[in-house]
């Protein structure tokens, strides 16, 4: 049996069938074009499953899975919100299952990289996983007992929650959500504003003197080549991520703590101090298991092979 | 058919009958007496169950549930660790079932509480609920899709989220826990620190000028009658407590929030300011359901309605 996922992104629509194992047989990769408005954009998605089924000649099982930015309605599958998308009550389940004929599965893209990681990456064969997407925000999906975890409608927002009261704006318009403080864009303006502070730090010489050249690497090489400035930034920046993290902890009890996005390729020297600090603040201390902080593995493949696995399962 | 629950408090063994509908056809109460140790205690409410049961004849269906404090073990039953009864690591479902011949469900007291609430109060016919009990601390039960919500185990723990880095220090040893803010035992410090400062407020006069009688009402009379002092006192803990409950709206988006606990008393002064911030603050804003936060219904027996509503479904 095949299973067809579409991870469909700002930039670009990906599409793929994969095997029940999820190893990806085919796949196809075409620009989103969103300024070709939601009906055009679902139209090409559809094409695109009729020529990758037909061209592969799979016997597929008459479901597809999607990936799409934004809150989708647990039910309906339609996509509530998107703020990058400019898409407000589109029905892009409704509109897949007519232009194709099949069971289409929609959920937000956080929770399709965590259930790729949980099918066929990092969290393989576990069943309670929380992934955190350190990125431009931070992205957050949950997996309880195999499924995606959305509550009682499109819930699972983690990134979103307050660490510190009237701390940091946030782009939600809240004011000291984590993803304020643990986002690669709250790192990368830390750390601008530091040098800007100081302009002798070694964040100086990691962005060559130009402040525009500052990325979510820049703090962590300053602090491991000695910069004290950049350590504080580090070290607020784990300390933020650890305190989110055993909030979850605490809620969900995973098997596994998953990073992905950009600041997630820090590897270890991100990991060892997360973790640390995470088995400090859980609640219960070491009487309950607290999971350990891994790093994400898929990569971009996540939100496909977590649509594809849409497919499987009573959604 | 009959359901029997026995609520295990530090006080008192509440032992209750119901019919399937949840109305209490008989119950008993006896002290807990702690300091016979966790044998005799569960012996104790053994023999209650026999006793109960016999007198009344029924003809109940081999499962009963209890409602402990502290962490349980999602699949053994095992009380964790009860900081209050001082018991770690205490089989009370395997000593339940050994002395009844029956099917025992343990669950925490906050998630009984929500399930009595769910079955025969407040929420009544809803089966996506977060409850919050704000007494000596801040519990938490929850339940999804009309269950008890644990996580991948010991999980559901709300009241030991962090709402400010480096803030309070909570009773659990973390800083700027949901608890350290949104308590009775919280608010009543704040009030008395709040009269040492200034002696001229109006909680001297709500208190009979003795500070030992400050309560968790205190800080809402003076407040009510004018006091600049008290009404800070009185936002910023509605602030702290908003900002926990848009927290668990955002990650659980449940058909309802209830307040339990005896700061839930103050009613709708505290229900309507609570729900108007919270609206602010969730993620999503009105594109997404915000849960209405009412007040608990069952008070102290909701935890034998929520015991006794654990012989149902697959626990």
């Amino acid at each position: 049996m095949y299973r067809i996922g579409i991870d469909l992104g700002g930039t670009f629509i990906k599409t793929g069938i994969t095997d029940r194992d999820y190893n990806i047989l085919a796949d196809s990769q075409m620009d989103t074009d969103l300024s070709a408005g939601p009906d055009v954009v679902t139209e090409r998605m559809a094409a695109e499953v009729r020529r990758l089924a037909a061209e592969t000649g799979i016997d597929w099982n008459g479901r597809i899975g999607v990936s799409s930015p934004g809150i989708i309605d647990r039910k309906t599958g339609t996509v509530i919100y998107s703020n990058n998308f400019g898409w407000e009550g589109y029905p892009l389940k409704a509109r897949l299952e007519d232009l194709l004929n099949c069971r289409a599965t929609v959920k937000n893209d956080a929770q399709c990289a965590v259930m790729g990681e949980l099918k066929a990456g990092a969290a393989k064969g576990l069943k309670d996983v929380v992934m955190l997407t350190l990125g431009t925000g931070v992205g957050s999906g949950i997996a309880v007992d195999g499924r995606v975890f959305e509550g009682g409608g499109s819930g699972g927002i983690a990134g979103h929650m307050i660490i510190e009261r009237n701390g940091r704006l946030c782009t939600c318009g809240r004011k000291g959500c984590l993803e304020a403080y643990a986002s690669a864009t709250a790192l990368i303006a830390e750390t601008k504003r530091c040098l800007g502070m100081h302009p002798d730090s070694l964040i100086a010489r990691f962005c060559g003197n130009d402040p525009g050249n500052i990325n979510g690497k820049t703090a962590f090489d300053a602090a491991r080549a000695g910069d004290s400035y950049a350590a504080e930034i580090v070290d607020d920046y784990i300390d933020a991520l650890a305190n989110g993290i055993a909030d979850l902890v605490n809620i969900f009890r995973p098997d596994v703590v998953l990073l992905g996005g950009g600041i997630s390729n820090e590897g270890e020297g991100l990991l060892c101090p997360v973790n640390e600090r995470v088995r400090k603040l859980c609640y219960g201390g070491d009487r309950v298991h607290v999971a350990e902080v891994r790093r994400a593995v898929l990569g971009s493949r996540a939100g496909l092979i977590g649509a594809a696995a849409l497919t499987e399962g009573d959604y």
